[in-house]
């Protein structure tokens, strides 16, 4: 490359070069152009820009903090435990899990006394085989001696609810986010100094800020009988749901909820239906010898989900999509070129025009 | 389409086809597009590639696993609950969740006596009403009687913490992240043989890798006061930040701590204010009575909430970026065309030139 | 700008503008620039498309719910604990966070009795100093007098694990997901009617739909010998990966386990290594004087973290990624141009005829 060609490069830089085009007076194509045009613009405008904010960044990894408290009280009698009051002390196990305890069978136990049972009966599963044989004396049948605590835990399931009164108690869920992304913080509680509102609301469509939900709710949102969980307990889903348009005003970005029953995906009777946990408290006599009071405890637990998305102008993603939707017009071009050049009468011709041939 | 067009588009397969440009000797024109050019590439380099990281792909849902402890003794001495010793076995509750027991009213409690109260008061929420009226002997006010463990509790805020001097305590949070897109893992712990640094150091911003936090540092450093805070309780957020470039040395990749309080936003007064729950202690009296403490506790809870993003160099975003950039390019190039062709004096000249009619 | 510039504009709106285009005969430049269009076609079809999948939008911010359950029975016998049977209420603290209590020493502790303890140990900040000085009647050395439960816990490591025979333990993993973007939902448990398959089944790669777990088999997954991880307790991550193609049918979406342990990353003795807590059983004496059972638990916890991806045919990304790829096409055409008018023989002569000069 000699001197001229740089020197040729060089003044050449502000000259403007612009394309040169050939105008096929050819109004078939030329309608077909401008549609194509148009689709692609409508596809842009309308779906990416207007319905899909692509003009937007968006950030679907928030921080999230949930609080909750239970309130309620409730009375109960039963032959296993006689009567027996309940408050929130009493029926959420741990104190911050939110648990609901729903139906519960105690039994007293005694510390590694040999128990006798049915070698072939899973029930022996709760203890450990000392190996040595026994039979029965009434019967004929030989069963195994196992080390466990006594007397066996009956394998009955609970007859009926007992805390059918639950239904009313309430359960306060707050939730605080943040959009890291964007430095954008909520919360789910009315910004209010008015105390009572916050004490004696309930939650509803109407009062989407109230955080205090009414459990017969929950369950009724969820699907499910409240009467028939209360049976077996089970494992109720409140997804919280955040989207976010953060170029709206701030009070535009509310809290969506949904309530689903994660226990009982399948079917009724399936292994991971209902829920239930053993716990036990533990006693000491007079004579310092421990004993238990083992509990199964049919619950009702809260699992909050909370996720979102946020969006906010950003300048890349709509360049992004703008450039793509440019790219796509000169895609469209090729297109009409194709037709223009190979598919209608007078082709040929047009072809002579758009390439000159050099020697 | 004939044997001659099928041919003809055969053999140019190879041809080089460029596009043809018309020259445009206007320098102001020229210029523009030069300007136009150098800032669309000004953005591209600067802000996608240099400040934005357009080269890189992101990853933002990271997996975190948290581990927390607590450390420290404190003496008490209240009329309430008498001479008392704390250790972790006694503020923590449950074990795992890092809550710290700030301040305690404790209340024995025997089971399901009939008590008085007002009518219209409040208190009675506490126990389930019996459905008889009473009258109180020594006024003439009627009260309901309700069913509820008694003594029923106190309705006192606490005077002064319980735990005042828990601002010395230690809080030990262990954090492990993994970026399961580019297989990234990494703690905020010293990898150090040195036992004792991990055991006596306190994390500061000179110490970004000592996973030991003061009580009172924490917060401090989220804006609140720790006696003010003592008597009602709180929840306070640890927000814990990694915002990695994988395409720098591992060691650059940082947490980044930062402390915000979460149960105050908006009031002092609010519902949402101060952290406070109900558990019981049961035990049986000799004749097998049960009977319980009830403990209103006033504690600090923490929520440990990581995020992060990570980026690393990938091939997509690149191009995808660099191609938008050169179909904006085109649209800056049609931008200039407008100029040339409608603004100018002698647009109307340039306009015959690009456009080539055809008949 | 006159009236015929606007007719003339308008007129022209639906002719066809074609760009024009000279056909360099030169076969060296041609073949460079089909190599070109090839190698960016095949980027764009092979690895975008087929590898990378950019035609989906994807998600990974997924919601999921974990539920686990632990079974198992173990007998042990120690001097400090004498024969012991250990159960579900037994070794699970608190009930739902799914931790196995592994091995324990327990001190029987009464309240706040004063207790020797040498000034320049460690082990008094068990306890809050008084500020008397003492003298050991035995030795000369001089003692501080320190408030603490009493006796001092030994600070003695545990010589053999306690239950050891918790290896047979299951771990029932119940873990629901939910994709919001998509509105797909999943759960790693079997869609079977057979109840006796969901309550006998392990899981291994040959069941991946069974959610239950032998202990020794996930400790041996996450690299650690069971008997050693026993002695001092650990952290396992069980991390659940949901890659998905929601173009295919739902039941190629499936989770992928992988375990890892969490707690000694770098050195074993460090102080990250083991898991351990501390709590207490409170009991009160018939004189009405509380005591406690201090409890060091040894435990293994298991950290289950769930993440997941899901892509799904979108039109966005997948013009996104064309339209990148045919604006790479020009840049190929520009790289090619460079080629053909500055470095090849006869480049002076394509370039008078590429760009046609007008005054």
């Amino acid at each position: 490359m000699g001197q001229v060609a740089w020197k040729g490069l060089f003044l050449s830089l502000f000259d403007y070069k612009t394309e040169k085009y050939v105008i096929a007076k050819n109004k078939k194509v030329g309608i077909l152009y401008r549609v194509v045009q148009l689709s692609i613009l409508a596809y842009l405008v309308g779906w990416v820009f207007v319905v899909k904010k692509g003009y937007q960044d968006t950030d679907t990894s928030l921080q999230s903090s949930v609080i909750t408290k239970m309130k309620g009280v409730a009375f109960t009698n039963t032959s296993e435990l006689g009567e027996r009051l309940w408050d929130v002390a009493d029926y959420v196990i741990p104190p911050q899990v939110g648990v609901v305890l729903r139906a519960q069978r105690a039994t007293e136990q005694g510390e590694e006394v040999a128990a006798l049972c049915d070698l072939f009966c899973d029930v022996c599963a709760a203890g450990v085989k000392t190996g040595r044989c026994l039979k029965d004396r009434d019967s004929f049948r030989r069963t195994c001696e196992i080390l466990a605590w006594c007397p066996v835990e009956k394998r009955s399931k609970p007859k009926k609810p007992l805390l059918a009164s639950a239904e009313n108690f309430t359960v306060y869920i707050k939730n605080s986010i943040r959009f890291p992304k964007f430095k954008f913080s909520k919360v789910n509680v009315l910004a209010t100094d008015n105390e009572s509102y916050l004490k004696s609301c309930r939650y509803s469509t109407e009062h989407p800020y109230c955080p205090i939900f009414l459990l017969g709710n929950i369950v009724r949102w969820a699907g499910s009988d409240f009467q028939e969980m209360a049976l077996e307990g089970g494992v109720i889903g409140i997804q919280i749901e955040w989207n976010c348009d953060l170029d709206k005003a701030p009070s535009e970005c509310n809290p969506h909820y949904s309530f689903s029953r994660l226990d009982n995906k399948f079917s009724e009777k399936s292994i991971s239906s209902g829920y239930n946990f053993r716990f036990a408290k533990y006693y000491r006599d007079a004579e310092g010898v421990d004993y238990r009071t083992l509990i199964k405890a049919y619950g009702i637990r809260f699992d909050v989900m909370v996720n979102g998305k946020a969006g906010k102008f950003n300048i890349i993603p709509t360049i992004i999509n703008i450039g793509s939707g440019l790219a796509l017009m000169g895609a469209g071009a090729f297109f009409c070129d194709l037709v223009l050049l190979y598919l209608i009468k007078k082709s040929n011709f047009y072809r002579g025009k758009k390439y000159e041939e050099v020697k």
